[in-house]
């Protein structure tokens, strides 16, 4: 063996040993609290992912999208696929300038909080995520202590996913990762459209 | 009508009436290079939701994985619903401290690379994830420039999404969009363990 792969070797031998050690000394397993916010793209895209991940281990998942509207997406059509495995509920009204009628808009966040907490209390629901919840909360369409609330009060295998810029302080708070998905660059500046298959 | 509501939705035309503006302007369509870097949690996770998104649209999607080595992930399983519309590949040899051989590194890089261009030349994927892409080009396991040059010169209705932290400036540089995914609160550091339908 050369001079440079044992060198090579030997650090590796002891970065290993600190991965491992810092892989040992972590030793919880609960549901988690996960929040995707901030003003880059990722945020619900990542929380798809999870969703899939989640899917190929068998468990039964949830999503309940707040503020996306009616309009035909590819990951619904995806999810078709593994059949009564994925409760989505699509019960946004679209955006605020969309409807330009904040009474709506409240209501509808509304609903969609009230089957929240019921796949909050589905026991065969693993993972949850909550698209745009953070947009909700910020515009005071929900309350914010009884959301979190219900939140740190999920039951201890259910992961519970909240996407959604800006999202609030009492959130973050009792969050257990967040994420912050910065924009370095973004096609749209470049005149892009948003387009089928990578927008929605 | 309150004058509230009267108020808000007068508000709302004319955010309406900005936004619509926006869309409009935006006209190009292409094959994007999507970027996934930062110390954050989310960057393959983000591209696994785009894959999602594009098996919804009826598109064969490509994966290969440069670092991920053998071990079992719920997203490898969930695929495989799909069939042969995902290409999945997954040729790393895991972390550099696992395999302490840097020649065996290089090679598998460079067996990944010679995949994705496989991939990229075959006209029924639309959409190709180059997972920890990033990592192999940090440690100089594959040509910067031959690779960017590749990735710059995909088909014109190929989206690319590259993964991994520490992106190089001349990626970046080549590509229309780029996350970079911060971490503003692991549960790793309270001690809460990589878990089976959450990390892989």
């Amino acid at each position: 063996m050369s001079d440079d792969a044992t060198r090579h070797r030997e650090k590796m031998e002891k970065r290993k040993a600190v991965q491992d050690a810092e892989v040992a000394a972590k030793t919880v397993e609960k549901g988690l609290l996960l929040v995707h916010t901030g003003p880059g793209k990722g945020k619900s895209t990542a929380a798809l992912g999870l969703m899939l991940r989640a899917l190929g281990r068998g468990w039964r998942v949830g999503m309940v999208q707040f503020i996306k509207g009616g309009w035909d997406t590819g990951e619904r059509h995806a999810v078709e696929v593994f059949g009564d495995r994925v409760a989505w509920h699509t019960l946004g009204e679209g955006f605020t300038w969309e409807t330009q009628d904040k009474a709506r808009d409240i209501a509808a966040c509304r609903h969609a909080w009230a089957v929240a907490e019921g796949l909050m209390a589905d026991p065969t629901i693993r993972l949850l995520v909550l698209d745009e919840l953070n947009i909700a909360l910020r515009y005071d369409y929900l309350d914010l202590d009884t959301v979190v609330a219900a939140l740190q009060a999920r039951r201890p295998d259910l992961h519970v996913v909240v996407t959604g810029r800006n999202a609030k302080p009492a959130l973050i708070e009792a969050a257990d990762l967040v994420t912050e998905m910065g924009s370095v660059k973004h096609h749209f500046s470049a005149g892009v459209k948003a387009q089928e298959g990578i927008e929605f």
